[in-house]
């Protein structure tokens, strides 16, 4: 058997060609005609580089839209670029494909495009496979910072303030209401609105960069909770801390599920997908931090203190008691 | 419910921590600790990026060794590199698990250790996620180079010699082989391991990297098929080529199958897998390329000379017939 017409295009190269080569505006980006991209740190920089991959089933459900998932995919990786003070530069993608689905491709396409211009981190390269299994976007993303600029989670110091960007809990309370048949409280549709697009759409505080990079003295991204994300953080810096679990900043969504439902603060504090940043900012620089955070448009609250010490960090309740929980932070495994 | 000693980490950083933190020596990986890695390219170079999926049941069989799904996820990454003329500069991996299955993960961080060791290849940072689907790893791999100095798909010219590495088709008559129950031809014992060697551990031809740097108008590496992948190294470059089939450097256990089986050209031709580099050399620098392969102790064969026109390049036989293929390249979707 023979054909005419070779057919040189495989069906990888055509859905790549299709829906893919439109992002990639970046000249590094060979226009995904080659094997690699190149890139090239400005002059005194350094490279920061994070990757984390979404799976169906496991980090959004298999309905959710399209576009939600191109968003989480690359967002969740902006999150990590923002916490460590690095404008992101790019971003390659591996997509695990159980079927070709034009319509979903294009919404998640055009949604990926959206957010990459929104950020200005460019798609420079990717891999699509085919997979039996639930689809799967790993993304690696990569930021620039002045050489030896990067914020660690490792450099928190006692009596540096604990700070947290926008609200906590949101995402969680979100997969709780879907999870039960039946919610515990009373949800308003602005508030199911309101967690929703918490859940689907995480904020990556990028606005925040400079802020970060230029007075924290450590940084993470909260992704697998407040509670057991921050006791990484000060288990790397060697240190401890005091937070007030009430002054944990809350949406007016999540303030209505806690009043009806006070044992929902375990999944506020604990239950990830916040994608907000958690820093610790030395006391002399916290006018300079909350003005640029104000510049930037983005809440900024403090939550406690870093103390000396190696116990993992004390949420204390309105009374000054320690509050314990289950499990401090989200794990599939 | 409360605990005496709250569990600060969860099976992922457990699991992190067990097998791949003795993997992450190069200070900029912080010892997988923290949420992102720093890369600096040297002064006056830039950076190369590239990434490659594999899936279980696609691109590797779910019985194939741990050892060779680590290496595999690594080394078509580093095919990439060496192609594209850079030296490896580390590496993230996303890794999803269907389940934590102890002996595997040692085995498989074990090569990966390995890899990383004998390519100059050091892991960087990584996700780990849960699966309901079968095992994926998703590499992204960085090389650097001399400002400007990758080689691109993209720069043939008429009168080029076609070169390519090693030796061509035998990972996909492996692949023939464990797919039908009975092969076409008598194997050998040593033939059988051989093919098999080819494609569980895929030879990425990193000594090569300078002899392209310096030498190659254009380059890629061969994945999906050598006739289908030069295709698009001919149509990005805007040229054509006449490759001599006869010329195309086959092991001896390919030759003994294509001596029983002349049909198979098209398996070893197109197939795919074979992770060598199929690249352009202008005249002048024939003489230099070779010099350096040897050196570099990687076997190079001429096989063809780039034309002028857009036609795909003509594969011809013995007779100078060109021969036609039913599919070019291999493709999952």
């Amino acid at each position: 058997m023979t054909r005419k017409k070779p057919d040189i295009e495989s069906g990888e190269d055509r859905l790549i060609a299709r829906y893919f080569r439109p992002l990639a505006l970046n000249p590094g980006a060979l226009a995904l005609a080659d094997d690699a991209a190149f890139l090239m740190p400005p002059d005194g920089h350094e490279l920061v580089v994070t990757t984390d991959a979404i799976v169906a089933g496991m980090h959004f459900f298999p309905a959710d839209p399209a576009a939600a998932v191109a968003s989480k995919a690359l967002r969740v990786n902006l999150s990590d670029l923002a916490a460590k003070g690095a404008e992101p530069a790019g971003f390659v993608l591996a997509l695990g494909l159980p079927d070709i689905r034009p319509r979903w491709l294009e919404a998640f396409a055009r949604q990926l495009a959206a957010d990459a211009r929104t950020y200005a981190c460019p798609l420079l390269g990717g891999d699509t496979v085919k997979t039996k299994g639930p689809l799967f976007a790993a993304v690696t993303a990569f930021g620039t910072l002045p050489r030896g600029m990067m914020v660690k989670r490792s450099g928190a110091k006692a009596g540096d303030v604990v700070m947290v960007t926008g609200t906590i809990g949101d995402a969680s309370l979100e997969l709780h209401l879907r999870r039960k048949a039946s919610p515990k409280w009373k949800v308003s549709r602005a508030a199911a609105t309101h967690l929703a697009q918490r859940y689907l759409y995480p904020e990556p505080r990028c606005a925040l960069t400079l802020a970060v990079r230029r007075c924290a003295s450590a940084a993470m991204d909260i992704s697998d909770g407040l509670a057991g994300d921050f006791s990484k953080l000060c288990r790397v810096s060697g240190v401890s801390a005091e937070v007030e679990i009430g002054k944990v900043p809350l949406s007016s969504a999540a303030q209505s599920a806690l009043a009806a439902a006070p044992k929902l603060i375990e999944t506020i504090l604990t239950g990830g997908d916040d994608y907000e940043i958690v820093c610790t900012i030395p006391p002399q620089y916290l006018d300079q931090f909350r003005a640029l955070a104000r510049d930037a448009k983005v809440a900024v609250t403090a939550i406690g203190r870093i103390v000396v010490g190696k116990a993992p960090p004390r949420f204390v309740d309105a009374k000054g008691i320690p509050r314990s929980f289950m499990r401090r932070s989200f794990s599939h495994f």
